[in-house]
This record gives structure tokens, sequence and C-alpha cells, in this order.
């Protein structure tokens, strides 16, 4: 039995992975941590973990997470993250960190785009990204592995085979995501309060969000192609669920066909991709760990659409999904059907 | 031409109030106060005002107020309220307050709902009510008017007839009432995030919720009968509306038709006041002054159902429909078609 | 290996039940039937099921069900219902009807209700009522279960312990129910379409719901006492959820505490009932098979609140939980966490 | 005293329009059609006109309609509408039609989209497209009017003023829109139940959906540019609103900044299209005639966005727009503020 804590179990991203480990037969967990512990038991913090965890929210220290669990989920936000995830390394652990900390290559681009130092830079460009579907190996052997963000997921995975098989330029390709609210965290702000969202749809951070060099630096490290990329990301009136529409060129005498087919063959061994033929809605992969993703020409431009449940397979999943690959486990497990 | 002030300009009612003001032709609007204000224009703090009223928000004395403007809506929290509002009095000036501040009678009764000392508690008992449907008179006449709380209208205006007629006993009165979220106001809290509220519904402050004294209290003071009235408040995931669910014992002899009947020459002459013989929704009332009510039999029971939108009857059409009544414009202007 | 089959897919609750299905180890589904079947496959028209479960939606007669099937579970409408169940238990097999046509304990009633000829009366008042927390041993012995409507899971959870010690009175009781909209079904309504819904909340079928009678005649049948039963039954911009808030008199003596500890004694290994100290919301109960309740007292009135997923815990669990104690599995396969 | 009648009242935009006109000092609403007309009254109908309208809905002529209207709004389904429209015309009244009917500029362009024989063909080419911030002369002085599209409005009118002045390129101009459920009327049908589209985000019509045409049409029209325009539009969970991310590429040596100020100049004395600064919701123009817009630059790429209420600008907004400057008019009555 394997012993997981939950770092910072406040927020929806802990709240998903907890839901998803207490199905796991191979996992038990031992902690949930929180600054604001104050005694309350985790069932007061989230009434429906009620009769299902019975744990008390504790304000430990790194290495008390590390003596007690075999891996940690660091639910911590970007730059607190990473001195936690170091010192749960030095005691030996495991650590899935589902912050931005550990996903990009260099030092020089994590400081440009979130304006603050590194406080562990030396294992950037050294720690696998957490999309087994491109980097199963890497991620079997960590000891920490970047858990993607959600945007990027929707954005690589169809992006990726394409880049490998230069069926199309890479210069344009333009982003359009879409997301779900629970995206911008739980932590209350007047931009996500129920009147303010709700009924509206909006852009925001455009050309200034953070998984735009996020697509296209795991985009480079798995092709070597370097992307002109435009992202746009918006705002959707519910919950949960990204969809990504992708404008791409493809190269001559290329077909959506050919592209279709690209896809599936890449993907036909991965149980939780999905090329389809419908167009996909983010309904159909609401709370699984599923991306499923479609191919339509328009004129002569190729229109890709992708959708994922953001606090899934855009989070909590994907971090399930690794730790079945670095235990050896069969990777659905937890995460599909029985 | 009425010069207003908007004392307190950030939350769903002050913007609400500012919308319908815009409307009327005998009203200006010469300032819009928060203590924020940090030289920044309203429209930047609300967009939707972007070339509509290019006025500064400004952090202005209650003796400013009372020096620019005829009457001003006093948009501040309770308790924080009063004093502002009666500095302006002082000052000569009239008020629309949409706090809770003066509409319990008693300076005992607000400080055991309220927990807190009333800061002018010499204007409670003085104070008309703003329900121009049961308080015209006093209205007309009043300096200042407290404005009605949104739950309490959706009570009071089926229950006050059926009461001053004794065609329904006093005890019980039982009180369902259902409202969107903007009724828990603009400030950041974790209970009104979307990803908190959206897809969920939840009873609160069941047995302790204000408007529950506030109901009584008025229900009294227009009929001089004393109910013992259970309100049980929910949140819906919408923006606006209330809908009220009223369960009373008919007084022996007395029928669903008597008291739809009742309800009608009551409120014959009353433009935003419509009983109607289908079931309500608050669709049928968004963004608009109306209250629409039914009656239905149930057994030995009858079932009032009340349905109006929180931000305009429940809150800033009402402060416009006592302000015409003041001031003895039509009632329905700025209010109602054309 | 359980072999089951699931009689009309298109809707939700059907849906919900192959979900839960496709989780439990020791059932394999093995036939989908629809009268619109056109040769299409299950995921073509239910896409979420896409590489989850590739059978081909066929329009079978019951006998061709009843030889391909250990168990049957029917999702067909009222009245169409009976027949096809009488012709499956025939055969011999095993059913678990999703319609209202077993569930209440006369003919007479049903026909009063219903408006039309029971097709199958002689099984009215010996079928069991698939609530396993209070008629588990007529389950376990059953060839047909009757499974419980969605409101009435909320109501008669809460007030079957209370009715039975005898702690509160039953006249009046009083029933004010909230749903969510994937209760109305999937059959294209104007009612029930999304701009007619969203941003609404009204009451529905006032006095003349078929949910009273069946709690009624459901509580009678587990304490022998009737009840004067008041019922309003209200629509919520959600996709699901209920709640319901229920007014009653304690009888002289009997506070909260005591019908809060009632509660917790009665449902003390009910799995799926959790008595809980604070309020609950839908939100703590979606998408699993729990039914959360409290008490809370309200002047000489008791308030008891109780929520449940309108498709899980009042449809589609609730058949799995049937299931599951017909064939003396553990109560909580595919429905619990692992 | 202009009368005005609404032919095919029971959806959407017929809905909007009535709750525009009513605000109308100049117009009188003398009939309301509806080929399933029973004797019913609109309020019946339309619940929300209870007290507001007073009229019966009529299964009229166009004839009968003619004889009792000075103009006509038709409300009616593409290809249903232009026999209609050509026989009010016939009798010397005036029509806006908010059909797709008479959109397009000529015959072979409509029976490519629309896949049917046109009634009334000749009057393609000649009918002025009711935007009267880019063709108010042709508007003034016609007897038919082609209301807009709702996501052609939002495509067609930041991307006009840039055509004209020649600041972007032509090919690619990629339009990835997003709208809210009622532009898919008011017809029952499963996509758009409640319980399908809350809670899912989706695109439709990928490369196939008739507003593209008529955006490339009417773009043409204004400037003499043919656009390669690629159009995607999606559905949003929410009841009301539009926003357009449209990437296009600039002139060399063009910049935002240049954009914005084209677009500020070009729409200076257009009271309904606001360009701003900051990045617009949707919620900012709900139950408004505004279509606000900005300028982002994206590496070498521009992104420009614009927002507005697809039933009111998209609409019947669009169309009161129309009348008032068909009749010269103040522009803004019965639209904005007072």
């Amino acid at each position: 039995m394997i012993k997981a804590g939950i770092v910072g179990c406040s927020g929806y991203t802990a709240i998903e992975t907890i839901n998803l480990l207490l199905r796991h037969p191979q996992v038990e967990i031992v902690a949930a941590t929180s600054r604001q512990a104050d005694g309350s038991r985790l069932s007061e913090m989230h009434p429906q973990f009620t009769g299902r965890l019975d744990i008390e929210v504790e304000n430990l220290s790194p290495e008390e997470i590390a003596e007690r669990c075999d891996i940690a989920f660091c639910c911590l936000p970007h730059a607190a993250s990473a001195p936690v995830v170091a010192s749960i390394l030095e005691q030996g652990k495991r650590v899935i960190d589902l912050s931005a900390d550990y996903r990009l290559s260099t030092r020089e681009l994590y400081e440009q785009w979130y304006g603050v130092t590194h406080p562990d830079a030396q294992r950037l460009g050294h720690t696998p990204y957490g999309l087994p579907e491109l980097f199963a190996d890497q991620i079997r052997a960590a000891k920490l592995v970047a858990n993607p963000g959600c945007y990027p997921t929707s954005a690589i995975l169809p992006l990726a085979p394409l880049f490998q098989q230069e069926l199309i330029a890479t210069d344009p390709v333009i982003v359009d995501s879409k997301s779900g609210v629970s995206g911008a965290g739980r932590t209350p702000k007047l931009g996500t309060l129920y009147s303010e969202v709700n009924e509206s749809f909006s852009a925001y951070g455009v050309g200034t969000h953070r998984h735009q060099p996020e697509i296209v630096d795991i985009l480079h490290r798995f092709t070597g192609k370097s992307a002109n990329l435009i992202f746009t990301p918006h705002l959707v009136p519910m919950d949960r669920g990204i969809l990504s529409t992708i404008y791409v060129r493809p190269q001559p005498g290329v077909t959506a066909t050919h592209l279709q087919e690209c896809l599936q063959e890449f993907y036909d061994r991965a149980p939780f991709v999905r090329v389809v033929n419908h167009l996909p809605a983010t309904k159909h992969v609401t709370r699984t760990n599923f991306c499923d993703m479609t191919v339509r020409s328009h004129g002569d431009w190729i229109v890709l659409i992708s959708v994922l449940d953001n606090l899934i397979k855009g989070a909590s999943g994907a971090a399930v999904q690794c730790l079945n690959v670095m235990y050896d486990f069969d990777p659905t497990i937890a995460l599909l059907d029985s």
C-alpha cells in the first residue's frame, strides 16, 4: 500500500486528487496539509468527504510529510511549491507537483514568465512533464514529475503527433481555448464570483498567459520544433471542462483525413485519448480522464478540436495517471470504469 | 431636475439603481461615492457604464454628498449606513436607505438581530418602509425611506392583504424562499464563488435569518397582527430572482378563490403587482419591477407563490418607485415600458 | 458474471445506470434497447461511452431481452413499462423497474393518479419499494423491484424513522422540494429548453404531483401511519440534485436533538445515508449515492433538510444498490470509493 | 404613431422586439401573428407581457397584416419568410425581416448555402443590410431591410473599417465565435435541452455555418474586398451574448494602436459601438444594443475581440435601430437610457 500525502488540500485540484485516490486500491491517503490548518477534520473543510476520509488537516513541514508518505501530491501555488518539493525530494520521497514550478525547461523561461527567481532551478530541464502519452519512460523513472497545465494538455496532445510527423506548419498555430471557472482556483476573487461570471463569456490574458510558453516549450521538447503559437484563453460560465479550437495550416498535399489517421495511430494504445469523428463537447468527458479530439478542414486551413475536464485530465487525473506509471500499476486504475 | 447621489457605488444594488436612474428623465446622477475611491471613473469600475455615465468615483463625506445632491441612495452595509444617513438628513436632504438600518420598528429588535448598537435609533418607528403598495402616504411625506429587504417584499406583498382581511391564520405561516446569488452581495467570499454555487442548491440561515423578524414586524405594522412565521432562505444557482412558496391555513370557509380575489382587488391599481392565474417563474419578472403572485389550494392548506427580481422590485426598483412617490412623479417612470 | 440489459437506453436514468454498471466487476451489460433503434452503436447515441461500451442499440422484444439477460433495468415511461416488465418476469428473469408503475400499493391509487388502467395490477402491493434502507429483506428475495421516485426518496428517508418512533406529528407535513432539470427527462419540450429554464426558478405541479401520494403510501407501508402531506416541487436551473425542506411539528417534549439522534441511530449502518450537523448542499452529494440530511429547530417547528443526486440515489444509484442486495453483493460495489 | 406588426411571435427575437417596442413612444404594436394561433392572448403565450400588452395572437394573412400595420417585423424561419415579406411589400407597407432571406447579395449564394430556391430572388442585391453603422443611407430609404445575423454583426463591425482602410490582410481572417443558447431558437430540440447544454461547451457547424458566407459577402459589399475567412461558432452555456475572437495579420508597419484608433474614429459618432481599452465581457452589454470591441497584439498577429447581446444588437435591437433610421427618429429611441 502506497502512502500518499496531499500538500495544500484546500483547492479544487486537491479535492479531485483525493476523490480519485479514494478509488485507488493501492493507495492510502495518510496526510492532508494546509497552512490554515486549525485542527479541523478534512470532512469539515470539504463536507463531501464526510464518512469517506476521516483524517485531520495538519500544518506539516516538508520533513514531516516525507516521513509519513511515500509520495506527495503538491497542490500549492507556483513559487510556493518548489521549496516544499525540494525538501521532500531531499528526504528521498517522490513528488508529483501540480503547480507550474517544474514544467518549463529553463530558468530563463520561468523567470521571464513568472517574474520571480526560481527557488530550485537546477531541476528545470531534468524533470519530466507529466503527460504519459508523450513522456512515459521519463515519468516511470522519475522521483519528481511536473504535472501539466490544463490548457497545455488540450493543445499539446493534438499538436505533438502532427508536429512530429511534419504534417502541419508550425507558423502560425492559433489556439483559441475556453475553460470552465474551476480553472481559476478556489481563492475568493471578484472575478470568479458567481454573479460576475455567470451569464458572461470573456477572454483574458490575451498575449500574456503563461500557458503559451508552456505549450511551445513542451512541443519543442517532444518534437524539436518551435511554434509561432498564438494563444487566447476564455472563461466559460460552467464549473469544469476545456475546449480548444486550434487553427493550423496543413503541409502541401496533406488533408484532414491524413491528420485524423495520424492521431488515431499515435493514440491507438493510449487509454485516455479518443480520436473521434463527431464534434466533441466538454460534457462527453466531464469527470473523466479522457481527452477527445477531432479534425475538420475549412478551406485551406485545418481546425483541430480537443476537449478534456480541466480538473481531471487537465490536473488531478493526469497526476494519478503519472502515479500509475511511476509504480508500474495498470495505467487506468482509479481512472476508468471498474 | 433632481440631483441624485449614489453612496457606496461598488455593489449590485448601486449598479441597478444607476441603471434605472439613467432612464429617469427627471433625475441626474451627480455623485457616486466609495471609500475605495482612487480617482477612477465609474466606467472603469463598472465597464457597462462606458459612454453612459461619465463621472468619477469619489470618497465624499456625508456633508459633501448633501451639498451636491437633493437625494441620496445609500447602498452601504448595515450599521455603516445609519451614521451617513443621519448626517445627510441633518443637512436637510432626502435619503432612500437600501441597507437594513431603518427597516425595523424598535431599537430592541434591531439590536437583538443585528448584534450592534443602532447608531441612530431615534428614527426607528418613525421611518416609513418603502413599499408604496402599503405605505404610500408615509413615503410621500418622508425625508427618509427604509428600502425593503428582498425576501420580505416577496412575503409581505401576498400576505398583508390576507392578514388584513383576516382570511388566513397567522399561526403558522411557513415561508420557503429561494433567491439568486446576487442577493449575497459583491464582496468576494468562498461561499459565492462560481464553482461553489453553480450546480448546487442549499438552504442557509435556517431559523436565524434577519429577514424573518423584518417580515413579522412589517406585517404587524400594516395589519396589527403578529405571525408565527417560519422562514427558510435558499440559494439558487442563478444571478437574480426570488420565488417564495408560502404555506398558510385559510380561515374556515375560505377558499383559494377568495384569496385570489382579495389579492386582485387589493392590487387592482398597483402598477407593479400582478395577481396571475398561471404559476409564475422568476424569469417572467427578470429585470422588471413586477411582483407576480398566485394562489393554489392543496388539501386543507393554501400555497401562495410570489416572484420578483431581487435587485429590482427587491431593491433598486423599489427605491426608484419610492423616489417617484416622494416627488409626486408618475409611479412608473423609469420602471415600466416607455 | 451477471448479464444485465438496459431497456429504453436513450434517457438520463439509462445513461447513469450504464455509467454505474461499467464500474461493477460482477455485471456485464449485454443489451441496450430502444424503440428508435436504427443500427447505431450506443456510443453514437451517447458519445461519452466511446471506447467504454461497444454494443449496438437494438429494438428487442421482452422475450429477446429475457433470453439474453439475467436482470433488466427498465427505463421506460410509466404505463409503457409494466407490460414489458411482466413479460420479462414471465420468462423467469429479474427486473428493476425505474418507472413509477410498481411503486404504489393499490390499483386504485395508481389509476387515480396516473389516469390509466394498470396493465399488470396484480403485482401492486406485492412488489418491494427499492429503498434498501427500509425494505432490504423484501428486496433481497424479489424478482421485481420498484425503483423509488427521486423526490420520494428525499422525503421518505428523513421522515420514516421519525414517524416510526412517533417523534413528530403526521399532520401537517410540508415538503418543499427543489430539483435539477434532468429530473424532467430527455424528451425535447419547450419547458426544459435551456433558454426557458436557465436563470429561472419556478414551482410546478402544485397540489397535483404524483410523488405526493407515493411519499404518503410508502410512509404508510413502512410505519402504518397516514400523513397529511403537502408537497410542492420546484425546478432549479442546474443539471442534477434535489434538496427537500421539510416542515414538521415535534411531539411535545421532543427537540431537534432527539430527532437528529433518532436519525443517526437509524442510519448508523446505512452506507449511503449521512446524518450531518452542517447544512447540506446538493453539491456535496453530486454524482454520489449519498443522501445527506440534518435537523434544525425554528420556533415550535422542526425543519428537516435532505439532499441527494436525483439521477444517482434518486434513480440509477438506488437501482444498482438494489441489485447489490438482490445478489448478496457488498452493498457499496460500484457506488462508493474503491 | 406608427402601427407595427410582429409576424411570427413565438420565438426569442419576437419577444425581444416586443420588449423594445413597448418602450418606443412612437410605435404601437397592433398585431402579433402565429400559425399556431388558437385564440390565446399574447400574455398567455408569454406571461412576462401580462398587463403590458393585451392583444390576441392571430393567424393573419400577409394581406391582413399589411392592412393593419405600417411596418412588419418578420420573425419567421428562413425560406418561410420571403413569400410573406413579398406580399406585405406588395401592399405598400414596410418590412424589417429578421430571417436570413434577404441578407445575401445573390440568388446563387443563397441557394448554395440554404439549399432551397429563393422565393423572391429579384430583391437580393437591392435590399440594404440592416447595420446602420455601415448602411444608414440605404436603410433610410428602404421599404425592406434585411436584419443582420448575430454572428455576422460581431465580426463585420470590427473588420469593416480595418478592411476599408487596408490596415489588415484579408487572408486569412479567423473568426472564432461563441454564442449563448438563445441563438439556437425556441423550437424544442434535444441539442438545446437544459441538461444537454448546461455545463457543456462545444463547437458546431465547423466549416459549414451559413454566417461564414454572410460575413464575407457583406464585408465585400462595404469594402470591395474578399476575405479568406475561417469561421467557427461555439455554444456557451448561457442565455445570451456573443463574443468573437478574431485573428488577423496587420499590414507591414501597422500596430494594434493604429487599429484601435481607426476603429475609434470610424465609430466616433455611432451611439451603439464602443471601442474600449479593457477586455470586454458579454455581461457588459447584456440586454443592451451595444457592441463593445477592443484590439490586442500577440506577436505578429492581432487579436480583435467584440461582444454583443445576440438578441438585441444581434437581432431585435438592430431591427429597432433600423426602424429609427427608416422613420428619421433619434437613433437611440427605445434602445438607450432615458
